[in-house]
């Protein structure tokens, strides 16, 4: 069985903590000086345990493992979101990193590895996970050459030429180098805490369907256009919104969410009446079937509205991303580990967060391991975990891990 | 009776047209270079009948008759909104000068004048009507210090300074000297036009009460957070504003207008469960008991989402404008005029937008005459009436003048 060193894991855990240190939490987005100074400080410690390490032409840091014998992938990313929590992404890399040392230090595991892998923009800042999709084959040049930074409009290609990765080749994946792919996170709910519990085994990353709802109404003086004759954008998307509260619990499953994250009146005026409106509506689940209920009760209510009038409503889907379905002999890897080590401390549950993990189980065997968020708290910089439940979950991944490269070697 | 010129004075509204002219429409927004043009031509048209006339330190363009005797105050506001239509202010301008002109060369009304005012910003690119609070003695220095252009940020002070006003006093309405104060105006509606009628006869400018309401939820991520622990506060907010839709139609009058004109979700985020919201919502009725009905049905509303919860709601009045009534013995002299001139073609009606009228109301008996507006544009470059329609109205405006003036000096 591999044995971590915890005091090792928590020393890296808290170094890292003090690139881009913001009051308790992390202020480190991405291709920020912080944030590549953290690329280049970790690819250091990479290359510190044997491992060859690089960063490519996207900012992804990858390590590689001196062995091409069974081989694990495992990571997640460095950069936080804006004034954020420590442990957002920062744990999953420690515990990867510390996995893959102990690896190399078994005697029983002589000639498996575990490579590792930063990827860049998880967070989204610039173009989200435009690392795990450049290492799986997933993004066109284009798409970074369009990407701005959201905060600071910077340019993608001016904020890697600043990394002083311009003109580097990005790495591809050698997809028969790996058995599976790994990443542990802190929880971004309270779940785990609120049933008193250390590990979290993720069955599936829920489908996200982000729709943009556009309201056509006219545009009129406030003081003088009579109520009987107005066409209010305004006030057919809370209509809409009270539609969509009312009708949706009927078809949801029982961790569905769904979220109005804007809503934009135009001109956006005190005296005038709105006569457009924009609404920013997703929805989650891990269930594709509800997810289709789900759009199928959408459409109904917007042609309900339509049917009604006076405004004109319609409706486009901006993103779909369809539910990630873990790994199941990765499950069971973790799920083993967690019962050995913290027996009934463990639960299966979803991930209502996308991750880099759902990118690449398009591709590998894919695995996820959460451990408990104080209060729940997430992309917020007093997002928190007790050592005791950072090393716990350390040891139940690295658990895993051994099991998995010795069934691969056995 | 007094007679005016009609092809005089569409002379003048089509020269006055061209200063700022944008599509069909005019662009002459307070203090632009088009807009000071425009006080100085309008100050040069008023000493060509023989007025004296000043711009003064808030660039009101003031026109005095040269006389002592029985006198009214006639004017509206020449600058634009934004990209806005050519009648709103002008069509008053216009008025004004041709009944001044009308009077002075009238031997019937030898003795008296009609004073002519062009009050500055009515339409509130820096501060709403400060031209006429000004006149009133309703407007602190500090007002004017603080005001900045909504669209270019210019300071006030800065703006008169490049229209060559700094430094210049501000002028003070000599209340004794008048009878009366007259405003037309181009209908910002379409109750004229529906109701094939020629003149609508101002009641009362209503009252308005524009109020902020702010939501305080949590903001929470939208993938992690289950519906049943979120205190999202974009969702209490179109609860409410929906409960504002159901309930405002049972205590509302038959000419009640409420608007939402912006919603605001915080932070803001796809994928973020906003925390706060904040809406802009005003009510205006001409029927100061109608209005404290809606107020009191607002704060209900607002308990009643509070005692639900799970957010907080909090309510600002911040802007406060009592109903304003038109002067009966104006009113009647208006009526005489149109049903003498077009009869059975007018009608006695609210005005549901503010004039600066509603400013000299608290100072003098007020009267004000709409003319009707072609599908009711307002505020848009598009906005139109027909040359028959603006002669018929000045020739009814002109006449009540005459007629005050009578019977003052009778």
């Amino acid at each position: 069985m591999i044995e971590i060193n915890a005091p090792r894991l928590l020393a890296d855990l808290y170094e890292l903590r003090k690139i881009g240190a913001y009051k308790t939490g992390v202020h480190r987005p991405t291709l920020s000086e912080d944030d590549t100074t953290a690329r280049y400080w970790f690819a250091d410690k990479l290359k510190a345990m044997g491992h060859s390490a690089e960063i490519d032409g996207v900012a992804n840091v990858i390590g590689r493992a001196p062995t091409d014998g069974p081989c694990l992938l495992a990571g997640s990313h460095l950069e936080t979101q804006n004034h954020a929590g420590w442990l957002d992404g920062a744990l999953g890399m420690i515990y990867a990193l510390e996995t893959a040392r102990a690896v190399s230090e078994s005697a029983a595991h002589a000639g498996s590895g575990v490579d590792v892998a930063a990827f860049a923009d998880e967070e989204g800042h610039f173009e989200s996970m435009f690392g795990s999709r450049s290492w799986v084959g997933e993004l066109a040049e284009e798409t970074i050459d369009a990407a701005r930074d959201q905060t600071t409009e910077m340019p993608l290609r001016e904020a890697l030429a600043k990394a002083g990765l311009a003109g580097k080749p990005r790495l591809q994946m050698p997809r028969e180098r790996y058995l599976a792919f790994l990443e542990a996170h802190i929880e971004q709910g309270d779940w785990l805490e609120a049933n008193d519990l250390t590990i979290g085994i993720v069955t599936s990353i829920v489908g996200t369907w982000q729709d943009r709802i556009v309201i056509d109404g006219t545009q009129n003086h406030a003081g003088t256009t009579r109520m009987s004759i107005r066409r209010d954008a305004g006030v057919a998307a809370t209509r809409l919104l009270q539609a969509i509260e009312r009708d949706f619990p009927k078809v949801a499953g029982e961790r569905t969410v769904w979220t109005t994250g804007r809503i934009t009146l135009e001109p956006g005026a005190r005296a005038i009446v709105p006569g457009r409106a924009e609404i920013m509506f997703q929805y989650r689940d891990a269930d594709e079937a509800i997810m289709q209920r789900l759009h199928e009760c959408l459409l109904e209510l917007i042609a309900e509205e339509n049917a009604t009038g006076p405004c004109n409503v319609r409706h486009e889907v901006i993103g779909h991303a369809s539910p990630a379905h873990m790994d199941p002999t990765v499950q069971a890897a973790f799920t083993e580990a967690a019962e050995r080590l913290n027996p009934g401390k463990h639960t299966m549950m979803p991930s209502g967060a996308g991750h880099d993990a759902r990118v690449l189980s398009r591709h590998l065997p894919t695995g996820m391991l959460f451990i408990p968020s104080i209060s729940g708290v997430s992309h917020h910089w007093s997002e928190h975990s007790t050592d005791e439940d950072i090393v716990a979950g350390a040891r139940v991944f690295a658990a895993a891990a051994g099991e998995l490269l010795s069934a691969a070697s056995g």
